[in-house]
């Protein structure tokens, strides 16, 4: 490989930038109008502008991939978000013969599918959550399979998402009560009446394993990531290894997820997802077939470059390492820095960056796409900068956590510093006790004092002085 | 421990207040007029302004040990260079009941005096290099050892150090010539006119190893750093481990330095320095009685926090390891990011940083003095920054050496940053071969073009037109 095309922006595409330049390949970023000052964009070899539209020109898959042939591009990373997971894209990057770095199209389409994937699982022996196989045709199966999975049950909308048409019930009564809102709920809100039944796992763990595959065959896992503490299913902070795993659970995990990549013949990095109930129960959720946000934390501990990996493993390269060479060492933990107001309910709070600091010392990584000026489009993820803490155990990790965290300075926007500035504050977090229920059990996260830079505070001032003169 | 005051400035200031922010422990930071903007003062909990005498104030041993008892510091960290091996210093703060967090003042005074370590090793069973045992009373001694250890010689200054009061003599006229600027120097420079001689290894490589010892006579080592890259015994590279030790040798060094340390009661953090020529013999040539500028390269590859540990040791705490349970992973390689221009003989270059951006991403570490619009006053250090990189392989550091060189940018100052750029392209650095005599035999080094900010041009061709329009 000689040229990458990196189909993607911010964070991830200065992430892919670095990884390419380690191996000394070029990179290409491409970018929109809103993108044009983009760290991303002064730190590639070459960059291409790809029209005005913000979104949108980041998903035309046929004019980035004419764009990566015609300026002499042989592989294309398509980073997270974005054309990560369309397994479309992956097809026309294979029929201009680029290389596109990730899995198959046909594993892209297999994992996508939630019912196609829960069966290729349960066919290869890996544990799904219990619950009806397909729609439920009336609430009488509802109830029956309710009491053959027990309660309490999750009812689910076949077609909803992002927590609507959804509805946990905690016996048949409230089953036979909420299946006709979630029936009518689902035939307004997707245009389709089906529903299905799942088990309900109370206070699970996410946790999830990260794979890499080679085109030979070899299948390696780097243990496991726990990501429980989420925002409405968002992830806020990110741990590898979990605290609360033990070694024989992370050892049936690392089976599990191998299992279930080779189930769908994976090849590259992806990460298979389980929810983990509080007695190690783990039941797989699902496979993201792309590179993760998190995938830091994994690094920190492994010591293993999984960018510089999948660039390799798409280049045709057999996997340098073996199961047993893959060893962890110490505690690794990601916050995500987003310019959001936690105090806000975490609304985006873009703008100018009028300060920003980088973290430094020992044990402290930071992948961030924000530099003093920049200024945050408002078009895209909130995400603006990761922080990634290690130490050789996990009291040391959250006290250079804390450290950290007062020593990055990101001013002119709102962010998520303070928030993470609680957590690692938080008893049951040093503890290592959190599952998916931590941020809505700890409202008190997001009771802190304002804190305002003292540049900020000046032009405050001089601002309300300005108007109260009426400058 | 609740408060250390922090007897020192810049880099190794910060580099400790964030192992005390670590530790949950208070620190107090000192500085002088010149100083006032530093950033070891911004990071601090608590700052002290001790006068505006530049160097003398941070040289002020009483005036110091004062302040700390005055603002109920329980502890002093004197960080390297300044008071760091004043054994007299030490004493002071014992009789205030302050705790030195570092060797007893015998160990440190015994370590100092040249003449004194180099009997100690010789007892201990540890091999020096061959030399005049002592000061040589005059020129016809020195002639008279010289010509029974054999030429080359290196003269040096008992009291001498950092690379001054030594000179290398070729034959008996160079050293007759040599012998009374070499005195004189010492008189003018460290106040005492003695010197000694020592046979003068050829090509040696410079390997230090790191120990560790608790107040218990537990003594651990963290393995070697190769710091063979050095311009005029300033070392500009380090690296962890060596590329260029064999197993074999490593472990010999190991304890050798453990020997080192037992056999002056050693206790704290400390470096037991040796020569070593191309045939592997290793020669102990000194112990620095205090933290090295290069520590960090041990913390990325052994994972432990060489600070923290000093003030564990020094608060009483057992060594938590034993030698088996040091491990090593990967290399890690330091580059000093000097404000000088190594195209003008490294001439320090100080002034005000118009921008700093600091470098990210994976395997990187900053150990930064610096922020954008400091302003380098010209009293101190010329060393303002440290890079570390860290990867599994060798080839994999110095490939992420060359990312992470143009992904940090430092403008308004020269820096040591293009030189290091082209070092790490040098196929002798790649292969893992160099010797004290790297930077002397390699002057294309310091054959870059000028790289300048577009920034700074701009500035430039303001003023260019401001003058010249008579503005």
């Amino acid at each position: 490989m000689k040229k990458i095309l990196i189909a993607n922006r911010g964070e991830v595409a200065v992430r892919i930038v670095r990884a390419c330049a380690e191996l000394g390949i070029r990179s290409a970023a491409i970018y929109t109008d809103a993108d044009r000052h983009a760290l991303h964009v002064k730190k590639a070899d070459e960059a291409y502008h790809i029209g005005p539209d913000s979104v949108a020109a980041y998903l035309n898959a046929h004019r980035i991939a004419n764009l990566a042939v015609a300026t002499g591009c042989d592989a294309v990373h398509p980073g997270y978000g974005f054309l990560s997971e369309n397994a479309e894209f992956a097809e026309i990057c294979a029929r201009r013969r680029l290389t596109f770095i990730g899995p198959s199209p046909e594993a892209i389409r297999r994992m996508g599918d939630k019912t196609e994937a829960r069966k290729t699982m349960q066919e290869a022996g890996v544990p799904v959550v219990p619950g009806s196989e397909g729609n439920v045709a009336d609430v009488d199966e509802a109830l029956a399979v309710a009491e053959r999975i027990g309660y309490p049950v999750m009812l689910k909308a076949t077609s909803g998402g992002g927590g609507r048409g959804i509805r946990r019930c905690d016996d048949a009564e409230e089953l036979r009560r909420q299946f006709p809102r979630v029936v009518s709920e689902a035939s307004k809100a997707f245009g389709r009446a089906e529903v299905f039944i799942e088990k309900c796992i109370v206070r699970p763990r996410h946790i999830e394993v990260q794979v890499l595959a080679d085109k030979y065959g070899n299948v390696v896992h780097l243990f496991e990531r726990d990501c429980s503490i989420q925002r409405r299913h968002q992830k806020l902070v990110e741990i590898a290894p979990s605290p609360q795993i033990d070694p024989k659970l992370r050892a049936r995990l690392g089976e599990l997820a191998v299992t279930a990549a080779r189930a769908v013949g994976y090849e590259n990095a992806g990460t298979v997802e389980f929810l983990v109930d509080a007695d190690g129960n783990a039941y797989f959720m699902e496979m993201n077939t792309r590179l993760q946000v998190e995938h830091t934390v994994t690094e920190q501990v492994t010591g293993i470059d999984i960018v510089q990996e999948q660039i390799r493993i798409a280049g045709g390269a057999r996997l340098a390492f073996r199961q047993e060479d893959v060893q962890m060492r110490g505690y690794a933990i990601q916050f995500r820095i987003n310019a959001e107001d936690p105090k806000n309910d975490f609304l985006p709070s873009f703008g100018r960056i009028t300060r920003y600091y980088a973290p430094g010392g020992p044990g402290v990584r930071t992948d961030a796409a924000i530099y003093t000026g920049y200024e945050i489009p408002p078009y895209y993820d909130s995400m603006v900068a990761k922080l990634v803490v290690w130490a050789l155990d996990w009291k040391g990790a959250v006290a250079r956590a804390r450290r950290a965290l007062r020593d990055i300075g990101v001013y002119g926007v709102r962010t998520t510093i303070p928030y993470h500035q609680r957590i690692v504050e938080c008893d049951d977090f040093l503890e290592g006790r959190f599952d998916t229920a931590f941020v809505e059990e700890h409202p008190e996260l997001a009771h802190y004092p304002e804190r305002v830079s003292p540049r900020d505070l000046a032009a405050a001032i001089g601002a309300a002085i300005a108007a109260h003169a009426g400058l």
